[in-house]
């Protein structure tokens, strides 16, 4: 019950904050770079020459050449990301949240209980405050009607169709266009150098295998999340999981490390994330024996994508920032790093 | 807590039988049979020609040569093999039961007190009639003392160290020698097929990690198993994984269609048992949309190896024995199918 106030406490940040939005600018009309193809061989395209890239590029070469002092074999090659944040987008709140509201809406029409009854009416009615106003307990509702009580392979079915449809609100893009071009082009060249890449995300497990694989080419076992309890049942001679509507396992701070090891059993050598929430991860990782890497993303572009940390309500990185300093981390400073965000600023 | 006893009550049993061990005569002087070497083209070399192997070699070259009507794309070849009775021994006792007896003489210089203190002192004097006296408390603190209490790595250590020396007490082999031979040829026949080959046991996860990818050539991140409750935590700015003295997760019966569900995310084609605790993981295989195949090993060997099933208190398979006949699915009769048992067997 406390981890379940915990994620909720969360969400709810992130309802307040959808509120009460005041997000800097979004610009879609940025001038439309030409950075070199993704697909050349010279690394990282999308990345301005400088400090940022060369560290990387540094750090794969000099653990990935054979007869190097700093040598990986490719076993212990675990690089982990966080999703949120770190490979899309998630203001002005988690996309996973903007999927339980739709989600809402669509299976409103065999629930006209729902008229009358909160939380739902306010979701119905687009009344955030109103929503807001029913607590954790209306917000607790509201994601486990939307996530449990169904089949996994159904669940999965209902994201995979909103994600090829839902729009984000201001940006007016499919939530899945969203993704960090630079950061498609890091996972590539980790992938290319015998990294193995997972994603180990606060967002839940089913959500994002339900369309990321696809985007992030990440295979459905290398995507690692919080997860919501399940059952296994024979119903008519046909076994199912059945999702329940209670959280099981929140991978979010200390839940990090705690499931890369339950999963994956080795420690990373490389980590990226945004916020204080991939704080343990990147702890974890900086103390692997092996040369390791550590890399936050900073958002700092407040014209094309959005600015914030310190005192953000979603994704906060404030500790993170401090030690990222302190021990010397690398930190992504879009505006300066990043040619473009999105892969559609390519115009290919 | 109720898990917790139901595990025990599974340890517990096995106690029991460990303590009446009337277990049948094992041979290692069974005649050395010498099969075609296991790394030659023709797979399989230690299974005898006829329908088991028969059907094995079918089903993979139906589900993997392009054009075949039941050709199954390479991300979702998806193996999965329980451990304990099924690519290794589990008689008379689970190695890990073993594993923890041994732990416990070893750590007793440094507890004095328990000589005098139940349940150790049962441990200490060899006397299991007196260990079982204690109950599932008893047992209950044999495991949760040799299991929990320590870093997750320094764990793996004490249990690569003790499968480097421990004898099996009536086989007089080392525990990772007790592996079988026809078996280490179907995964590596499947993964030369591009099967991804996962082990989902009851076995403890981190136990099995320490030193079975170097038997089986299984990476680390594809050995599930049941687990205990882990703690992140800095100490002196270092900062670690702490085993904690409770279960977390059992991975028996349904709770291995569960954990293949949470961990991979992708219903298997394949499975393979050899007791009515993979009775749920075979039957959510069944029920793949894809060509699938269910593989039973049962024991029927009481000269090379053991002979149980119905009956017995570890391993049994009665329930999985009916639903294999009434379904079809392959059984292995270990003396017609299988040329040798043991890797030692090949006198390589």
């Amino acid at each position: 019950m406390i981890k379940m106030l915990k994620y909720l406490s969360l969400l709810f940040v992130v309802f307040s904050m959808l509120h009460s939005c005041k997000q800097k600018a979004t610009n879609d009309s940025s001038p439309s770079i030409e950075p070199s193809s993704r697909y050349e061989s010279e690394p990282l395209p999308s990345w301005n020459e400088g400090e940022t890239k060369q560290a990387i590029v540094n750090y794969v070469q000099s653990v990935t050449e054979t007869g190097s002092a700093d040598f990986i074999p490719v076993s212990d090659r675990i690089a982990t990301f966080d999703n949120d944040g770190t490979l899309w987008s998630e203001q002005p709140a988690y996309f996973q949240l903007f999927f339980a509201l739709d989600r809402i809406k669509e299976m409103a029409p065999d629930h006209p209980e729902w008229k009358d009854e909160e939380p739902f009416r306010s979701v119905l009615d687009n009344d955030l405050e109103g929503l807001s106003k029913q607590g954790l307990e209306g917000l607790m509702k509201v994601v486990m009607v939307s996530h449990g009580g169904m089949k996994s392979e159904e669940f999965k079915t209902q994201v995979r169709e909103w994600a090829s449809t839902a729009m984000h609100p201001t940006k007016k893009k499919l939530y899945k266009d969203l993704i960090y071009q630079p950061m498609l082009e890091l996972l590539d060249y980790l992938k290319q150098n015998d990294f193995k890449v997972y994603i180990v995300s606060g967002g839940g497990t089913d959500f994002m295998r339900a369309f990321v694989t696809e985007i992030y080419g990440i295979p459905t076992e290398r995507i690692i999340g919080s997860r919501i309890s399940t059952e296994f049942k024979i119903e008519n001679g046909k076994p199912g999981i059945y999702r329940l509507p209670e959280l099981e396992f929140i991978d979010d701070k200390e839940g990090k490390p705690l499931n890369i090891e339950k999963i994956i059993g080795i420690k990373p050598v490389f980590a990226a994330g945004n916020s204080d929430g991939d704080l343990a991860m990147l702890q974890w990782t900086a103390s692997n024996s092996y040369k390791n890497f550590e890399l936050y993303v900073h958002h700092t572009d407040s014209i094309r994508e959005w600015a914030y940390d310190r005192e953000s309500h979603i994704g906060k990185l404030d500790k993170g920032l401090d030690e990222a300093a302190q021990k010397g981390w690398t930190v992504i400073d879009m505006p300066k790093d990043w040619k473009v965000i999105y892969p559609f600023e390519l115009g290919n």
